[in-house]
Parts: C-alpha cells; structure tokens; sequence
C-alpha cells in the first residue's frame, strides 16, 4: 500500500491538534456558561461539555499516536514500528454518541419519565450502533467491511426515525422561537451522523492508498467538530433563549411582590 | 508462562484508555453538578467524583505502565524489561474502596452521629479488606493466595451483612420515591464487589496464560466502572430527586410568606 506524502501526513496530524484546541475551548466554554443558564438547562450544557472533552482527551491521544506511527525524513515518509492506535475513535464513540442523544433531549426538558425512556432508548441504540461498526472497521475484507456496516445501518436507521418522528409531538411542544433551533440540532445530528458511514465506505470502493487515508482521517475529524462542538454550541443557545423566555414569564410575578413588600 | 497476543494487549490497553476517559468524564460532571444540588447532598457528589479521580489517575498509570511493560513488533508480542506494576490498583482500592461507602451513606442524609459511626465502620472493614487481598495477589502460591482471600472475604462478609441488615432501618426512612435507587445503589456496589474475589480465583483454578491476563485485567477493569463511575452517576441521580423533593416541601411555604410580608 502506498504510504502518504509528507504533507498528508502533516496536514492530519495538524487537523488532529485542531481539534485539540476546538474541543479543549468548547468544553472550558460549555462549562463555564453552565452557571449562567436556567437550572433546567445546566445539565444539558454540562453533558455537552463532557462530551468534548471526552473527545479532547482522545484527540490527544490520536495525535500522539499518529506521530509515533510515522517517521518524517526530509521529503520522505516511513512507517514505524509503532501502529497507529485507530480503536482511540470506537473508544470515543462508545461514549459520546449515546451522550449527544441525552444532551439533545435534555435541552428539550420533557417531563422526567420521556426523558429517561428517550435517554435509555437512544442511548442504547447508539451504543449498539458503535459496537456493531468496530468489527467491519478493523478488517481489510471488503465484504465482512459492508456485512457489519450493514448491521450498522439499522440501528442508526432506527434513531433516524426517532428524532424525526419519535420527537415530532416534543419538539411542537417547544417555544416557537426555539423550535427552528431545536429542528436544526437534529439535522446537525442527522447529517454530521451520516458521514461516518461514508468515510467507512471510502477504502471499500477502491479508495486505498496514502490519499485515502488522508481523507479518512481528515474526513471522521471534520464530522467530529460538527457533531460535537458545533452540536454543543446549538445546545447553549438552546438553553440561553429557553433560558430568557422562563425568565421573562416568572419576573411580572416576582418582582411586584417584592416591591410590593 | 504464553504471552497474549497482539490484540490481547492492545484490548486491554484500550480498555485502560476507555476508563480514563470514563472516570476524568464522571470526575468533572459530578464536580460540576455538586452546585447545583440541595446543599446536604453536596458532600456526597464531591466524595464521588473525589472516588473517580483517584481512580483516572491511577488508570493513566496503569495504561502507561502496561505499554512499557511489552513490545508490540508486527504481530508477535514481547515482554519487555519493564515489569507491569499491578500495585497500583491496591493503592487505588485502598482510597477509593472506603470512600465508595462513605458517599452511600453521605446521599442517605442519617443524623450526624450515625452518619460518622457507619462510616467509620464500614470505611475501615473495606480497608481491611484491600490490605487482606494484597499479600495473595503478590503471591504465585495457590494455597497461599487462598490463604489471604479467605481472609479477606471476612470483612467483605460483615460489609454485604451491614450494608443489607444494618442500613435497613435507615433504608425504610428514606423518601419512597427514591428508596429504590437507594436499593440500587446497594446492589450495584455488592454485584460489582463481588466481581474482584472472583477475578482473584482466574490465576488459581488453572486460568493462566496469556487470555487469563487479558480475562483479569479486563474483568477487574469493567468492575471498577460499574463500581464507582457507576455508583456515582446513581449517587447523583438520589441526590438531585432528595434535593427535588426536599425543595417542594420548603416552596409552598416560602412564597406566600414573601408576598404576605
């Protein structure tokens, strides 16, 4: 197989420190607006927090392995004996898929029985769609490759669905002028989503080689900020302009008895 | 004695990596929820993630200590001449192990007296326990290692019969609505406990090589996140509904009284 140039190689290794610092900021961000939302919407922007730095901390660990996999020499590109950690991502996924699923629900604050059936039911199906994409992605056999991303598919089909249809009566439900917001987090969530099952197709239809590679890598990076970060950025205005709304139907009552007193 | 394999090795390690990431996760979310629930439930959030941490920390360690310890070259596996420092998960047991039935008894609100006397008591069997199981886990001598479990299944015995019999009375007062959690968390921590004897007999039962390796490493490993990322997430969980509950009984009295004045 053909190895990368060295600019590939350096361009993902500087898309894996990118990544470093985006999700690194959204978390410290995503923390620190916690203490400045309605208590309703703590947990969610906390969650989401978690979530990148979860993240942070594997994006940590895939640049350094990416560096030690590789051995730069002028123009030229070597592998080492180290291989390079890809599991990192599976590991990271087992963890935050199911958490963007609890995060979108609790910023919908639904009544406490919807949410914990929803969280569980979500939760479980992304779990099982991670798990059922690990096998496919460490063989090199093109046809066990399609078999479990297949299996993939159905689960990721059935959240698909849910969100859609599942949450319809939720998301009506909403303030109306938060529901385009709360509309484009689910899409964010469908279409970030979507492009892991391409970018596990790439060396299935003959796309191999140091290019492909690339793209894999720079592709899954690229699908992560936006499934993260930009998802948890989405989530804190969420929270902020539910926040306002609350605020602004609870103060007309509040602050005449005070004066009042 | 069969090394493990390639992909032994690296499942474990990725299994260390995971747990990592799962205890730094539950370590920052249980910090930052511990604000936001009734003040009496504050100390047992902060003891959770205070449990976590020290475990994160003692993960990190065991992940790098893993990697030093073999050399991965193609796929054959050696052991280096670093030897893997299984010490640290004793020295964790040691802090955390206590502090897990500190944090029960924290979320479960006894009177002062009886708070400090239970947690005294279980705090120093559970102590007695880890240092029992140490002496056995060093040894390569089966009679010997039944010698220590045994003993150590004493304390362990007197903390199952403590934290069913003893807490009872204590159990029956708790508001209804969370008594089940509170009997949840019970069972998480006897089911999980009971994961480490268990773990412990691989190696004396004829369970050696390369796959028992992977078996207890993996095993003690999964036994620690349920055990304490687990407990604390439940932990959170009867805090934030005791806090809820606690609240309405002290709302409808509150505001009247503002408005009144």
């Amino acid at each position: 197989m053909d190895l990368m140039t060295v600019s590939q190689f350096l361009l993902v290794y500087n898309a894996f420190s990118f990544t470093i610092a985006v999700m690194g900021a959204a978390t410290v961000f995503l923390f620190l607006r916690s203490f400045h939302v309605a208590p309703a919407y703590r947990t969610a922007l906390t969650v989401s927090g978690v979530v990148t730095l979860i993240a942070c901390y594997h994006y940590f660990r895939i640049a350094h392995s990416w560096e030690a996999a590789y051995v730069v020499n002028g123009a030229t590109l070597t592998a080492s004996t180290v291989v390079f950690n890809d599991a990192y991502r599976y590991v990271d996924w087992l963890l935050t898929v199911p958490l963007l699923l609890v995060e979108l629900i609790l910023v919908m604050r639904l009544s406490r029985a919807e949410t914990i059936s929803k969280a569980t039911k979500l939760g479980l199906l992304a779990l099982l769609m991670v798990a059922l994409g690990y096998p496919g992605e460490i063989s090199n056999d093109a046809s066990t490759r399609w078999l479990w991303w297949g299996l993939a598919m159905i689960p990721f089909a059935v959240i698909v669905y849910d969100l859609f249809v599942g949450l319809k009566n939720s998301v009506d439900s909403q303030p109306e002028s938060v529901r385009g917001m709360i509309n484009a987090a689910r899409w964010v969530t469908i279409i970030s989503w979507s492009f892991y099952p391409v970018v596990f197709v790439f060396p299935m239809i003959g796309f191999t080689g140091g290019t492909a590679q690339t793209a894999v890598q720079v592709g899954y990076t690229i699908a992560d900020i936006v499934a993260k970060a930009g998802l948890g950025i989405l989530i804190y205005m969420i929270a902020m302009r539910k926040s306002e709304i609350e605020l602004e139907h609870v103060a007309p009552v509040a602050i005449p008895a005070r004066i009042a007193a």
